[in-house]
């Protein structure tokens, strides 16, 4: 079985797992955190968004929180953009690598903004001309690409169209975000080896919810295709506001355990990241769903033998 | 990517899911839910198991459930049972189908029973003798050979060991039991690949916990490495007493619907084995830690699309 031997996680707690939650984080608390996750080894952190403060509330420091970052040279700083207005905001404050987004629901899209997702892509061309004259690194994401609510299924060929669409505009770097929680480890393996195959010269990003409990599995058969970029949330924080009840993201402490134990590099102190995970649930007086939180590690469980000798089978 | 196109799974809630609960379920209750699961497709069930009643409450009633069973032809009734009592109690209550059960762990067998595991299995001699004469099917179980949290990983030789010794007593279905919840998939691959390879004369059983979160993982692991049998608990009900607060059995309700999206036949309703596992986790008066069962199948997701044109981003 051939699996990849590294991978690199991104921290996307910050954006993704905050901007449901009732409680805001103030600046101090997210700079705080940022430098913990730095200190605990992850190198890619997803700060926040440039979204409108009165649509996503908990969004609306992420200028300041740019401003003010101790930025270490080894680490990525990045920030889900939803148009030029989003490249003008990170210019403003210091922001160098931007995220934008599409769904790959043709129905939705064409439904919500009278445009395919392709042509949603190509109106993205303000926005990365004003990156690249700026020096910002710009990257995109495609949600849903594993299935909707609305289609269920999306044809691989409406996800190709989305990926020639974001390499027209000179996007390399593209995610494919399991937003809704659908995707199933065969499908995974299936789409991201075609991509491989066809787009050698992407680099590839892939992001789970753990909506109906497959998201390591997921991870697993995205190992097996050669995927090495996960995007991964503190104590499972975030989720999908289109599916009520469901779980949230796949949780970074569940997905660096995993490769801790597969001996798959991840560059994470699994320790430092289960203690954040425990604080920051803590600090949104929420659950941790992560279950290495909850369980410990493989490595934590270390029991005395029985002293005595009994008689009863061991319980199982 | 290879992988099964077909998957049997037992239900093993009324026995596992069961034996850790302070609410007791009756004789007639553990009958309806029995019927039920034979409604829903499902076509061997762990009835309970002949442990003795003082040490396992939960089971004292089994041998009356085996009595008072409506039999259907093409349902296995299965017990777990401890030595050669739980034989002659089989035989009595007309239970035609038994499991064995040793830790993989020799240092905890050492310590707990001053014999290594292979040496108990050796000592069931008597209980496989009583069943054969009785015309009852046994079966063997291997609980954490995936890891215990004495030794952490368990040597492969050591797993043979426990096989041989098995297939010696001239018991062929085996079931590695992940009762630690500390397996991951390159390891479950890797592990099953290899026994399949060594035995092909064994009928190999999966029973994994989702301890870490990896249990779907790992039935996917074991799956391309030509595995077709697995336990499962309704609603995630059980887990192991040596792991404090952690989760459950692998729930029946992911594990069919998994099979489901993935086009793995299972012969399960998975509407039907959903409204068992709610109305199972709230008969115990706890929670359902099926994903599935929070967020709705993938089918379940049918969502009108918005009527208006407007200008913001998706959700993501």
């Amino acid at each position: 079985m051939e699996l990849v031997k590294e991978i690199r996680i991104c921290e996307v707690g910050l954006r993704d797992g905050l901007q449901n939650e009732p409680e805001l984080l103030g600046v101090e608390e997210k700079l705080a955190y940022i430098d913990r996750l730095a200190d605990a080894g992850v190198k890619v952190i997803e700060v926040g968004s440039f979204m409108h403060p009165k649509a996503v509330p908990q969004m609306a420091n992420t200028d300041e929180v740019f401003r003010r970052l101790s930025r270490r040279d080894d680490v990525e700083y990045r920030a889900l953009i939803p148009n030029v207005r989003g490249v003008e905001r990170a210019i403003a404050c210091g922001c160098t690598k931007v995220k934008l987004n599409v769904s790959a629901s043709r129905a939705h899209n064409l439904a919500n903004l009278n445009a395919t997702p392709e042509e949603t892509v190509a109106g993205f061309k303000a926005a990365v001309e004003l990156a690249e004259a700026n020096g910002i690194t710009i990257s995109g994401s495609i949600s849903m690409p594993f299935g909707s609510p609305w289609e269920h299924e999306i044809p691989v060929e409406q996800v190709r169209r989305i990926v020639e669409a974001y390499l027209t505009e000179g996007i390399s770097e593209i995610s494919l975000s399991d937003a809704s929680g659908m995707a199933y480890p065969s499908q995974v393996y299936e789409l991201c080896h075609k991509m491989r195959d066809w787009y050698p010269e992407v680099s590839w990003w892939l992001h789970f919810h753990n909506t109906r409990g497959m998201a390591l599995a997921n991870v697993y058969a995205g190992m097996q295709a050669g995927f090495t970029q996960y995007d991964a949330s503190l104590a499972g924080l975030g989720g999908c506001p289109f599916i009520p009840n469901a779980a949230g993201n796949l949780s970074t402490e569940d997905l660096a355990h995993m490769c801790e134990v597969m001996g798959i590099q991840t560059g994470l102190d699994t320790v430092q990241i289960m203690e954040m995970g425990n604080d920051l649930a803590e600090r949104l007086k929420r659950g941790n769903l992560s279950y290495t939180a909850k369980a410990g590690r493989n490595s934590d469980l270390i029991r005395e033998l029985p002293t005595g000798q009994g008689t009863n089978q061991t319980s199982k």
